[in-house]
């Protein structure tokens, strides 16, 4: 195998791993992909694997029709919605689904994250979407694909980059990222995000909205051409 | 002792280290049992015995009717109810008993869990039932065999494989599965399912349920002929 | 310094550090004594000394009026509640304190926790009672003094064997029990029963109470001569 | 380098993996600064760098005017700030800053935090501040100095020594001490404080107030002169 596709192994696996050290997962529940733009290929979570038994030789590598080109485990059930966004989305690098608490409890009460702090604008440049209900038609038909469909959808007019992850309604969110690891990052702030909004909205019912100037601020600050937090030339 | 019991009291020993490991329970809290159907011998945790002290040759095994078999312990107070159930469900092969603080938030509450979203529906197929009330008579006379009685009242018209759980009305939730260690993954997964739910509910009260099309969908990903979860022949 | 003192330095330091592994407390909050009755000496919790720093032989011995008989260092600024509570409960071994988020939540809400479930009643017998609020000139002539003559008036009608813990109003519980470490473990539980209890009322402002004959049961099954929970013989 | 940078270094680095260990925050959120006030430096976190890379000498020293000194690293993008308090409180020797999750949410209800029990008065002396919102201009021309000044200018009338912490409005907690190490202990006493009250709160929206006699009590008996909380000579 060539070395690229070994390194989309070993970094898919590294930040399955630092998903589940993260806490945000509990039993064989959630997964993560990267993928190698060059090859095209998705390196994604084998289905149903507990993490701790996981090893980098165990990550799929499917094309972005989700057929399988390495690997002899059936890669997660989640693969048709991680094959949609990279193939809508060619700056991403990395998807992460989890079903952690809290992003998942406004997934359930079909309740956008409005972004209440700039803990929030520091990830995302206004509310975190929710995904429309599926039609049984299209659950009956092909549920992942439909997924990755309305996911696409509802970002027609967001740009990946300052919307870095969505709720599927009902379900649990979906992040991504430059990378599989950047996208993990993404889970674990979106968590974070989901337990204050829900905290202060419990604490003060009208909860004001971050003011523009200071939320366009706080993203600034961290992304683009304007960015001064981390170290210049990292990540 | 036959390979077969030694088998047994090292699953079950398994199990309930799990249980421990998951944070669900504290102090000697909690319970998990496996059987043997060949031999009809339930493996149990011995009662009051811290989880750290415990040893695989600790597990008491007992027959269907709770006669300690082996062991030099007594068994968990709760066993007259893990054997009810053995004998009325056939194809259960291990239950588990937690009074984790969401689940037993709901049982306390005297209210089932609605299923809200596809977390629920990946494990549970229909809301997670809630026990009817003991009368006095029953508790004095005998209050396990009472409990694993109104448990299996509540089962009935349900499917131990599509429900593997129960509230037990202000007590705490009961779950089984084909092996010890199913049924403490179902005790992890219905702490989440019920924290997720509270936590929805408190976002917004009309919370609706998730929608049967969905909800089936779900289900069949991960049981049963349809299902496509996981890998093949694993469990 | 006799057998029985080093026993006593010894059980008392290994109860605060499992007060502290509890998770219950941080910093250098919460305090765990002991007695031997035959001497007459508690052991206490230094004040102020991190969990992490503490040895054995830092353990402070004072008799029942607080004057320091072993040890270096000041004992814990609570040393006087826990000699109220010594002096009038001659069948307790063991105190705790802690400000363990839930229960001091409770207490600060100036509400006792209500017995809404099994758990509850396997560890107390009726409601978690609160002290009533300290005058000005009580608290300015001995502050803990006073609150431990509270704590006691509180329990006047109540049985220290039955009701192993209370909450002081405005501040945090304090449970007891026969050694210091039964009373570190009526502590986690008090935590765990006050965080249900919260989650209940929130699901369910009228959750009902637990009834009698149930709440006598559960306490019956773990204590007096009827107890059938636990190994015979080991406490 | 001179020896009291090198333990400047030190103090702060072990400050900030402290803040780590704490739980308080996750990725690379929060910083904590401690200064010399021989040299006039201030040791701050670098920015953006992962607590599990960090190393003692990418402690970023900078002067009063946030100008480095000392270090490879650009240092926190909140570094204006911490300057901002060092040059308005001279008795200050370390500031903590987080995103902690209750403390945060207060700070997004832009609800300063009630004093509702000892927990609270054994740190604060009344209730935990507010800043008030930022405008436009100001959020333009120097959004970090802008958030120092509003700290200043809400501390006005208040003493850092007792109001040891602050909520910036819909951003999220700064706290100070004579240290790096007690600017971090505060940050943790401070989240439990925000925990309890929200939990309070949800209980009993009319929680009432800790009564000024008993919240001074418990100040005093940590602090200042009258202090007998602690070991004599030992902070």
């Amino acid at each position: 195998m060539e070395a690229d596709l070994v390194h989309l192994r070993e970094s898919v696996y590294e930040a399955n791993m630092m998903l589940k050290r993260s806490g945000l997962t509990v039993l064989t529940w959630g997964n993560v992909s990267g993928i190698d733009r060059d090859s095209g290929l998705i390196g994604i979570k084998p289905s149903g694997i507990p993490y701790e038994q996981m090893r980098p030789e165990d990550i799929v590598l499917v094309d972005l029709d989700c057929h399988v080109k390495h690997g002899l485990l059936r890669p997660s059930s989640d693969t048709p919605i991680h094959a949609a966004l990279y193939r809508q989305f060619g700056a991403i690098g990395g998807i992460a689904h989890t079903h952690s608490r809290y992003a998942t409890s406004f997934a359930q009460a079909c309740l956008e994250i409005p972004c209440l702090g700039t803990t929030h604008a520091d990830v995302f440049q206004g509310p975190v979407p929710v995904t429309r209900a599926l039609r049984a038609a299209e659950v009956q038909a092909d549920y992942e694909q439909a997924t990755g469909t309305a996911i696409v959808e509802r970002m027609s007019m967001l740009d990946p980059s300052t919307c870095p992850g969505i709720l599927v309604r009902q379900h649990g969110p979906f992040t991504w990222g430059p990378s599989a690891g950047a996208a993990v990052a993404n889970s674990i702030a979106l968590e974070e995000i989901a337990a204050m909004a829900a905290t202060a909205l419990a604490l003060k019912a009208d909860t004001p909205l971050l003011s523009q100037h200071v939320a366009a601020k706080h993203f600034s600050r961290r992304h683009g051409s304007t960015a001064y937090y981390g170290q210049p030339g990292r990540q």
